[in-house]
């Protein structure tokens, strides 16, 4: 069994190159929450819908998030009454965001809604997110604190990034299927996603237990690099890692996530970069098919360093 | 200024003509919402905003409710995540109630929230529901006591009505823009639209206040009959009446309003049970110029009766 950690649209990518490789009920992808809101008085969870959405391939293919044959009545209708339109919920999109809440405010947690989303979506693995408690993204950037979406979607990335806090991590617990998928016998490796580190996969280790176990593993854990010839392929990564005064190299990428990975998937494009523990390969996906090989590469390179 | 009581489609059409015939600001449209009910976590308000989208003109003209133009990919995307879709919501009416429900979680009354949305869909009228306290209809029937829509949309009204009950009602006040409506000194008369009596007015008269003005007023008030030769023109009023061993005559309506009303406006078509104080004339309203009509047909009847 193996556990992948995933934020948006890069993470999402592999996960469900994995779901493809992996037999069903072999994968627990454990997805960030960070960056789930509030809006229009909806639960929103973009990362553990990317992640749904791409893996039931219902997805976008192009936008990088929603799903594909989308339609905007109700925010075109939500405009004429005045309403907040900044952030494009789809009419189809809108259900799961509708669903999740009401099911919420029944008791139920963001774990057995979301795995259940995934079961009625035909997806035969296990998607949960990183907690069920609620871990909000803080932005502190040239412009202040920053809720994660006003960073994102209303402000386009565009304000400087000083430092990042997870409001809420300190008194989190993973997921119930996450801490049971962490402890199980049956684990052979753990998978980082190519997320963006700083945004979506550094919430899920701000989780306290999820680095400590990480740090004590007994299996081997490897990140797939988010950038591509020191770049990010969709998102900021790129430009936080400038404002952070980081190189946007893999070398700064294995550092970050020094202590917890045993190797790092990178691109061919980054190859002078290389250093220590690498796999050196094509790491964009371009289709589905792209989105499988890599996976079964991550698959092997775990075989390969246990 | 004249006081317009009203349910659904029918009461929703004879208001769009008062809106037409009368200058803007002499119209209050007080509405029923003892059908309101709370499904998918959304308030939804199913008569008002049918005086909403009637008297903007954004209704559908055919099916009786919601918007014309409509889609429901919304709906559907529910349905594949298990959720309830019996009660279909358009894409576009979504945003309706996905506001209200943002509003009024943020403290805003019914009341300011229908007046701002009837403002920003052009009506320059005031429609106001005919309270803010909760307000639900029961509906006992021959197989028990089913809430409103449960009743109506569910179970398409299926069930023989025994009694109605409008839980709430005891405890509640008009809403304050219908209050200052019914004490204005400007106040020339009432009119009870063509809605189902015992579904649609019956709950705005159970508003405690309400009914003891209609028979203290001094101004006139006129109905308008919802029946055209014997059976309700849309809805389910012929039927109930049946069930509560009323005729479906001018005459039982007139009698279900007696003491507050001083004149019936009926059919042609029921011409012959004509009684007492009676304006006989052609109540479908086909098109928006038959509303208008029947509307200014009814100012003077209010006129001739001052």
């Amino acid at each position: 069994m193996i556990i992948a950690l995933a934020g948006g649209v890069g993470g999402a990518r592999l996960a469900h190159g994995l779901a493809r490789a992996l037999p069903p009920g072999e994968l627990t992808i454990a997805v960030n929450t960070g960056d789930d809101f509030t809006h229009l008085g909806l639960h929103i969870s973009p990362d553990p819908d990317t992640v749904l959405y791409t893996i039931s391939e219902l997805a976008d293919p192009e936008r990088g998030w929603g799903l594909k044959d989308e339609t905007f009545a109700c925010m075109e209708a939500l405009g004429r009454l005045g309403g907040e339109n900044w952030f494009a919920l789809g009419d189809k999109d809108l259900a799961t965001h509708i669903e999740r809440t009401r099911r919420l405010a029944t008791g139920e947690t963001l774990s057995t809604i979301t795995a259940d989303f995934a079961q009625r979506l035909g997806i035969q693995h296990t998607i949960i997110p990183m907690s069920d408690d609620p871990i909000r993204t803080i932005v502190h950037t040239d412009q202040g604190a920053l809720p994660f979406q006003d960073y994102f979607v209303r402000l386009h990335c565009a304000p400087a990034v000083k430092s990042l806090e997870f409001t809420g991590a300190d008194a989190a617990k993973p997921s119930p299927a996450l801490l049971a998928a962490m402890q199980s016998e049956k684990l052979k490796g753990i998978i980082i996603c190519p997320s963006n580190p700083f945004l979506s996969i550094d919430p899920i280790l701000a989780v306290p237990g999820i680095r400590s176990w990480l740090q004590g593993r007994t299996v081997p854990c490897i990140a797939v690099s988010p950038l591509i010839g020191g770049k990010a392929v969709k998102g900021p990564a790129g430009k936080i890692m400038a404002e952070l005064k980081l190189d946007t190299t893999p070398r700064a990428i294995a550092q970050h996530y020094h202590g917890i990975i045993d190797g790092l998937m990178i691109d061919h494009a980054d190859a002078n970069d290389s250093f220590g523990e690498c796999l050196i390969t094509n790491t964009l996906m371009r289709d589905i098919a792209d989105r499988e090989r890599l996976a079964r590469e991550a698959l092997s390179y775990i075989e390969r360093l246990r």
